[in-house]
């Protein structure tokens, strides 16, 4: 987040200065037109602040936090939601029938256990905030008579120590991405861990939902770059020794590592860095048959050769983002190193590429260009633009939304095949006529592919939450069904707790309560997300 | 452990019908007579199992679990300690005041199952045991006048399931080291997971306590290779799904993994595998200067370039090995791939070795022998003949002990030469004269090193546990208070427990307190590592 710039959007992503161009907005309609069939899009206006009534707050800041925290009109309308399909219906819908009622920002550790003590005084809810990114309702306030305080970190913003010999910063989790790596970048180091959400997400965040980041193989998640942490509970403040790696007992970090806000507030953390990489050897492939490009997938995984990007696009996925041609599957491939040149390793992975039946551009060889080119480059601004076009398309009733999951190769094909078809099935019966599913992966593992699927729906627009809701049952009840993940690296949040409750085993859910309880006795901390203690 | 050898010794390591040869001996008597200027060594004699009296069990197995359950007097010597030099100086002293009660061995978890309602309604202690090789006390009955009750794995013995699609197994947690290799082979799989123990440690020991394993860079401990477990605990079974990633809540794979038999029994995992390398680049190098030859170690881990091995030995590390002339540090570096050569990796990596002052040897490249020439296959050998040497040490009154940790870069010069110098000091204090410190490193990442220490005392007879212990301590000491880990990867147990205390953030202590009284509610398992719940 950039303070100089305009405000967040209540009603979207990004700042309220950032839109679609027209141009863009038309590309869409007329897209989205010609797929559903229909003349025109009718499109409900962008609510004002001033149009919104919100409950009036159900407590007050006290003296001595007051400057800290605020009970705000447009502080409470941001923090009432995060940014998936479900929050954006409800904020078209002017419902806004639940904000929390104090927002809290310390500036240091010391205001953050005084906010939490003022909140259990108060038998408060606290609902710890990021950059608010959440797409599974992660830092909704849940429906409660206790008094919710939302507590964003974002004062906590600070790269705190540099140690270039070991390459790791000690880093304060409330630091927007931006902010995070320009402060690195005087040392010549890097995180290197790019969300879609970078610029609207915190280091905290990435921690506390296991985010997944810039590499696709390898390093796929935050938790490999954590060499340890602090974080404020309500029982007092824990801190892990920091290390390169240890072997001593189960470890501290992964028990706070995805803990999603229910253990504790992640204050800091030492992260391992890397010096920019200089070398890049990049391309793109294509292939006729996703299945035979998933088969080339893995095969490139199983060879250890840790491309950074490995990101294969299904055809209707390549051509919605402008990298296809809407007949073939594309696969976008990057080496990079900061040590030295990666030829030999594309070189390798376009071998497994050709053996697979697939063709490929001439490769693209270091440069800050290697990665940017061609449909590679196509995709990713793609990427960074997608999430601003939700409030032009909730608005005219167009559903679109993501679900993300892992699974090993041996059931990938079948699996794939079920789950889209479920999708499509749901979508087609829910409201009246076909859709659009569409599958990339976005992470790869020597034993299996993490597969994040997109739909696109018609709905109705006075109930396109529970249309939505309904959709949204249908693939994820055959996705756990099958065996897959009901998170990859969107996190559980509140969107995924059912499936979740099936996924995860039961006697490590009543050890989580144990631990809950131990930390957070009062269950204070984001209730509903991962686990509900009996009271 | 192969049924068709003879026993396992009960007094040292390995096959009773295994020794070092008389040859060996006499180099060993001659090196260590010459380094502590002592004409002669006396050695006590190897105890007989039948001059050993053990307390009579305190309870007897109950009908319907006798056929898995044993009083035998061999068992219960066998089962009475781990591998430390404590171990085997408390051995040599005849001291088996504290034997297990019962041995028991289930063929399945029905067995298992049963096994632990016995032990609860018997109120007894449970100790769970892989392949017995724990040097931390971890598999050692504690003092209590709870029966004891250990639970030995072995028959949990097979690879159950193979997916070679995904490159995976499932396999039971009982299963030794090369039986299990021997079961993947005809698949062209491997685990690849070669600690010092692999012929007498099992794939359940490994995962209970974060064992470190072959490669000395990127994947170093077991835990990476964990797709998902099955627990059998007191309150009942544990199953993760199996998945090649997640971003589900806080991993639970990752509480049991370094659990070290206090949670739960493992009982199955399904284990990532790779193909067999056949590429292989290796070759040591040598440098004037440890800490130089630190600082290439550094640039190699730094430049993501993931050689399998990468292990420094300081120059009397080296000597003591047959690796070096004494005068050198020397480095063994050794890059496989079963998919492409590794030349060029290897090439970079040496000129890395070269600005930093190093020399190095012509590299071998591929083939078997490239990793078992020079100096890497002398100090190969010698590290697997280095357990046998116990057996005719101790009774010689000289201590051998080993320590290892991990430690960012920034800290680790100063790090290693206050450790170095403290374990030296109390040598000298503790025996009266000077005796010998080493360090290797097994293990390398970007922001530090793993180094194992490794130190020769000559102590008096009478009282070796005590001296040994002196010194153990002054070194763990300094050691936790420069920030170190306790233990890479020798796991916890309950020789390390002062020290972990101090390492373990004290609300982490409550929280695996609480999850333990959860899953374990009568503190049956493993008491006295990790934690202690209050009764």
């Amino acid at each position: 987040m950039d303070a100089t710039k305009a405000r967040l959007k209540f009603w979207g992503w990004g700042y309220e200065t950032e839109h679609l161009t027209p141009e863009e907005v038309g590309r869409l309609e007329a897209a989205y037109a010609k797929r559903f069939g229909v003349a025109r899009f009718e499109a409900t206006a962008t609510p004002r602040a001033e149009e919104i009534e919100l409950r009036k707050p159900r407590v007050q800041p006290p003296r001595g936090l007051d400057d800290l925290c605020s009970v705000d009109h447009y502080e409470r309308l941001l923090h009432s939601y995060g940014k998936s399909f479900f929050d954006s219906a409800r904020v078209f819908a002017r419902d806004f029938s639940n904000p929390p009622d104090v927002i809290a920002s310390p500036r240091n550790e010391a205001e953050l256990v005084a906010t939490l003590a003022w909140c259990d005084s108060l038998d408060a809810v606290v609902i710890p905030w990021g950059g608010g990114s959440s797409v599974v309702a992660g830092v909704e306030p849940p429906r409660t008579d206790r008094p919710i305080v939302t507590v964003d970190l974002k004062r906590l913003d600070r790269v705190l120590e540099i140690d270039e010999v070991s390459q790791a910063a000690r880093i304060q989790a409330g630091v927007y991405g931006p902010s995070l790596e320009s402060q690195l970048k005087p040392s010549g180091l890097t995180l290197r861990h790019f969300p879609q959400s970078f610029e609207f997400s915190t280091l905290g965040g990435w921690i506390a939902t296991r985010g997944g980041g810039h590499y696709a193989t390898l390093h796929t998640h935050i938790d490999d770059f954590v060499e340890s942490l602090r974080v404020v509970t309500p029982a007092g403040v824990m801190q892990s020794f920091r290390l390169p790696g240890s072997g001593a007992g189960p470890s501290p970090d992964r028990m706070f590592i995805g803990s999603e806000g229910t253990l504790g507030i992640i204050t800091e953390a030492w992260m391992k860095l890397r010096p920019r990489p200089t070398f890049r050897a990049a391309t793109s492939a294509r292939f006729l048959d996703f299945y035979r490009a998933a088969e080339a997938v893995r095969a490139i995984a199983q060879a250890q050769l840790y491309p950074a990007n490995c990101r294969l696009l299904d055809a209707d996925e390549a051509l919605i983002n402008g990298a296809g041609d809407g007949g073939r599957s594309v696969l976008v491939l990057n080496f990079e190193s900061a040590d030295c040149p990666m030829d030999a390793a594309l070189a390798r992975a376009l071998e497994i590429v050709r053996a697979h039946g697939g063709e490929y551009d001439a490769p693209a060889i270091k440069g800050e260009g290697a990665q940017r080119q061609g449909a590679a480059g196509q995709w990713r601004d793609s990427f960074l633009r997608m999430p601003y076009s939700r409030e032009v398309l909730t608005p005219r009733g167009i559903i679109t939304e993501t679900f993300e999951t892992a699974i090993t190769w041996d059931r990938f094909a079948q699996f794939h095949a079920q789950v889209k078809a479920a999708t499509e099935r749901a979508i087609k019966e829910v409201t009246g006529r076909p859709g659009l599913v569409t599958c990339r992966f976005t992470h790869v593992y020597p034993d299996g592919p993490a597969p994040y699927f997109s739909w696109h729906a018609l709905g109705d627009k006075t109930r396109l939450v529970e249309q939505a809701w309904a959709i949204k049952t249908a693939a994820s009840d055959v996705l756990i069904k099958l065996g897959g993940t009901i998170t990859h690296h969107h996190a559980v949040g509140r969107d995924h707790r059912r499936w979740y409750d099936r996924q995860r085993p039961a006697l490590f859910a009543e050890a989580l309560i144990a631990a809950k309880k131990c930390l957070d006795p009062k269950g204070m901390l984001n209730p509903g997300v991962l686990v509900d203690p009996a009271p």
